[in-house]
């Protein structure tokens, strides 16, 4: 998480007063930890104008494959697998359902199949590591032990760092759902165990409303986060309510997010009721009030 | 870091309102974090009444080693090494300055050296990761490649499950410096730079006031993070104030931390402005203020 990655910060508060909070330090329990303060919190409550930011050793090695997976099961299975065998090695797995690796893999769109359509999941597994030679065999066994187990009915491991773009290029191309005009795009997150259900739940929500509608999910399995990608094509202009509702509403069940990655904003401000109780949003407002009372920094925005 | 593990909490505030913030999710970007605001403010803005953690993988292999080093730089540059070759596998990096080493490994201590006396450092170096096969070896050849550099002048790599612990009992052995009276225990945090010039300062100002002083240093130097135990043999019984002044007064122009684990509490109080501009303890006051008017949280404690 990029929260993680930042040490330190200086943030100018709605009075003027600068806060030099410039740890460098990995450690530090000398009083609060303003920082966690305006992570996140979309300049409601201060301007953040200086950042001190972790730095990582660069990984001297990638270990990619992508794997046609028999079924949910399977897939969480194969994602606990691996991040077990791997040791903190794991640095990706991005599951594609059905429909985005059929999409990101007929033409018009660019991409090649690199398995054949035709199973519930697909995943792409990347680790990255040190440069000794000791771990591209690490890869090579934890992934061949899940095959061994049924966990991938079909896989490629890419041999090539051009084997690697070109598989991570699918992932990317997300670009083809705006075929058909600019596309609802959802960036939301759940536990695992629900992932299946959810997204099923959303699919039927949508087709029971358009039957024809082309909905696409992807996402970062190993975060809880997903992405649904949804054409508006077929919809009526004035969808996007009912689009919201039908992606949102199962995610208060399941103790989802309604936001992942990507803030709240404007656009979500009216659903923040489904992932905050109205405790949290009233201490939200308390927080907001002692820090800027008039409400200058970046008004309207969260809540 | 313990933060780092907390995905969520239900926390009760000073008017009796209960925040269940019990998010399980890794991502979560919608409105404020609030569960930071509680985690390490040692009770004063809320009292945590329940947890959500996030859990890891148990590691399926353990490598320790334990080296002298025959410089500061040295050091640097092996934690550095191992940081890099590992991959994200490097799970203690555990530095003693000699007078640790040699008082955790002299009788009466039940310790044995596994490398002779004598070196300006000593480090335990642990990896923990996947159980494959492959494991094995990548510490084994990160750790002879900084051996053949130069970084390591003396090395035993622990061969058994009983040799990593008597290894583990070395570093954890801390009760040694207890043989005189209860020693003065400190846990601060600086950047890695600064850590020999500090020590190095710390041990001649001590000297200078009382030239017997025993002061032993270790650390979690991967985490910025040293220790300092001072018997206080020899020393008059009002010297807390003055041993305080020494071992935190040289943080300030590093940028260091008075606190890297255990808090302010009540004892550290007086010592907050070492690590915290008046801007920000005048934050911290408005939150306060902000969150518990009436001040009954933890009364009188951080700032």
């Amino acid at each position: 998480m990029m929260r993680e990655m930042v040490l330190g910060l200086e943030a100018v508060l709605a009075d003027g007063t600068v806060i030099r909070a410039m740890n460098r330090l990995i450690k530090n329990n000398s009083g609060f930890d303003l920082k966690q303060l305006f992570i996140g919190a979309e300049g409601t409550l201060g301007v953040i104008t200086r950042l001190v930011l972790r730095l990582r050793e660069k990984p001297a090695r990638q270990d990619v494959a992508f794997a046609a997976v028999p079924g949910f099961d399977a897939l969480a299975a194969l994602l606990k697998h691996m991040d077990r065998a791997l040791g903190g090695g794991l640095s990706a797995f991005e599951v594609m359902w059905p429909e985005f690796y059929e999409l990101v893999t007929t033409p018009p769109a660019k991409g090649r199949a690199p398995v054949p359509h035709g199973s519930p999941f697909y995943v792409l597994i990347e680790s990255m590591g040190g440069g000794s030679a000791g771990d591209g065999a690490l890869f090579q066994s934890a992934f061949e032990t899940a095959v061994e187990d049924g966990l991938v009915s079909d896989a490629v491991v890419a041999k090539s760092q051009a084997e690697v773009a070109a598989i991570w290029a699918l992932r990317d191309d997300v670009l083809q759902a705006a075929r058909w005009g600019l596309p609802f795009v959802f960036d939301v997150s759940l536990p695992i165990a629900d992932m299946q259900a959810y997204v099923e739940q959303v699919k039927a929500g949508l087709r029971a409303c358009w039957p024809g509608v082309r909905a696409y999910v992807f996402g970062h399995m190993g975060d809880g986060n997903l992405h649904v990608v949804i054409s508006p094509q077929g919809l009526p202009s004035d969808a996007r309510a009912a689009v919201e509702r039908i992606v949102y509403a199962p995610l208060q069940q399941v103790g989802g997010a309604i936001s992942a990655e990507h803030g709240i904003g404007l656009e979500k401000k009216a659903w923040l009721p489904i992932s905050r109780s109205p405790a949290e949003i009233a201490l939200m407002r308390t927080l907001k009030q002692a820090m800027d009372p008039k409400g200058i920094l970046n008004p309207g925005r969260v809540f």
